[in-house]
């Protein structure tokens, strides 16, 4: 195992104090139970939004919490779900009164933490609301998850969701842009290479230097299928045909295009990969209305993308082009 | 080789063909010569930014493209220095009547390339001035430089000369804040791979499991030494060592503290990174006052990290606080 790490059984808490030192402008850290909220949380009023789950997916979701996005933060040790009393510490700190949504990846851990978590947090009075995120269309039940995977399109639900929060939606209002987020989402992706767990020291999965995984999960969960490397427009059209016949995503659509990195893919391919998928969008009568390129919910060092493609509306244009201000994620003027 | 592309000699075409795709709200891309310009260029009056290099550095240099920072960016091949010509037109492109900076990173071709490009341009009735970055601190003269390397210090020299030219400020005094920036900054890096360019197709040096380079190049040219793999605190307090005793850094300095990921290194681990670098800059009673953290100026797949200070000032933290807006980096509300 070759990593810029220490001990491998302290990554998360030497992660999050690097996070604290680093962002004090924007976010206050929690060391003891670990959780991440915005500088100014609770915000008074708002519904608070509250994600977490493995670590290991950085910048998921500590890079996004902030104004215009998640209120909280709560990171477990590396790909294993956060404990709910963590999850009940940020719940309650980003309470301003109008309740808090909990925004969960459709992993079975996480779905029960935070199943607990709001039980927990609603016994002493704050009210809260869940949405589970299930936007991989590679498999139906996987290793840790019963049902469909939560992966990159969690990322446009906490962005989309936050805006609502920040412009004055109250809990149902909020849950249901999430829940509508949600629907409208599908994303499917590849991987060239094995992450490695630092408490486990070695590649999560064996893969020859000549195959790939279609449909991986960001643990490295198995996907589709295993084939030979191929170049990256049969890749792209694989992943793509996948996502738009899902929904199905029909001619006239209007879409946001996200290629996710997993962590160890040049930047400069993800744009060779978003170059073929803008063609693809194009053939199918799709418009290619807002974009996203870049590692949003990685896998550690493994290499590979995803392609999530939502189903914009007016509506949904208007509150990805609202105020933004999050480490990893920030734009308005 | 193991990557998301197509035909290797195809690479920057294709990812810029992307780069078009993706942001065209924000950059406008010539594909002959290759080029990338923002989208309202050239801003009349206003002195234009304009710098480039090889290719497999992303973001760096078009991801910085952008009000408050660069005009112009310009790739060449992997690796490889861009010709004059593209210099030339992105040069002409962004001419707003004020003149242009060019920012060069100190490698033989670069310099040499910009610098007839500068000429071809005067020639056609363009001012232009030059700054070459040289923050590397790893080594004096190396396989492609005549004196030190530029590295990771040139996304601060881009940013805050770039917020310079948005406040109005003339083409000298421009290019004295680049500068000024440039003798305030130092860098130094480590890689635990090496990466690979796409059309050579095997790894650009040999390093066991076990070993690590110390003070390594953007390209993967060697550095100060190979030592054996270490934990992230030990290597952290080498390269921090290093780069706060050269310049050097004193007792009281305000610092901004840089700490790059390579490309295949992820983002937990440079948290991982930051807070003992920020431990250090305790110790050592320098002022820990902006910071930065993530995938800045890589070297396509490769992992590990650089570690960059600037020593502020009133001024250098007014601009770098000052509205920003591109593709990799951007605040301001």
């Amino acid at each position: 195992m070759k990593k810029l790490i220490g001990d491998p059984r302290a990554v998360v808490d030497e992660a999050v104090r690097g996070v604290a030192a680093a962002h004090p402008d924007l976010l206050r850290v929690s060391l003891d139970p670990v959780y991440i909220v915005r500088a100014d949380a609770p915000v008074s009023g708002k519904v608070g939004l509250v994600s977490g789950g493995g670590s290991g997916h950085e910048p998921l979701h500590g890079g996004f919490v902030g104004p215009g996005m998640l209120d909280g933060a709560v990171p477990g040790a590396v790909f294993t779900s956060p404990t709910p009393d963590p999850i009940v510490a940020a719940t309650k700190a980003v309470d301003g009164g109008a309740g808090v949504l909990h925004i969960v990846k459709n992993y079975t851990g996480d779905v029960l933490n935070f199943e607990t978590a709001a039980e927990l947090a609603e016994a002493e009075g704050v009210r809260v609301k869940a949405v589970v995120v299930d936007d991989d269309v590679a498999v139906k039940d996987s290793l840790y998850t019963a049902g469909r995977r939560g992966v990159a399109g969690t990322v446009l639900v906490e962005r989309l969701a936050g805006a609502a929060a920040e412009r004055g939606d109250d809990l149902d209002a909020v849950a249901a842009i999430a829940e509508r987020v949600n629907s409208r989402t599908r994303s499917m992706g590849v991987a060239l290479t094995a992450p490695v767990v630092p408490h486990v020291g070695t590649p999560s999965f064996d893969i020859g230097d000549d195959a790939i995984e279609i449909g991986i999960g960001i643990h490295g969960e198995p996907g589709r299928e295993r084939i030979p490397l191929e170049p990256v427009d049969a890749i792209v059209d694989r992943l793509l045909g996948a996502v738009i016949e899902d929904l199905p995503f029909e001619s006239g659509d209007r879409v946001l295009l996200l290629v996710n990195g997993m962590g160890g893919t040049p930047l400069i391919e993800l744009y060779i990969a978003f170059r073929r998928a803008a063609e693809v969008l194009a053939e199918r009568g799709l418009e290619l209305t807002r974009s996203l390129v870049g590692n949003y919910v990685t896998s550690l060092e493994m290499q590979g993308m995803s392609i999530t493609l939502l189903q914009l509306d007016d509506e949904l244009v208007e509150l990805w082009d609202a105020p933004v201000q999050t480490v990893a994620l920030r734009w308005g003027r």
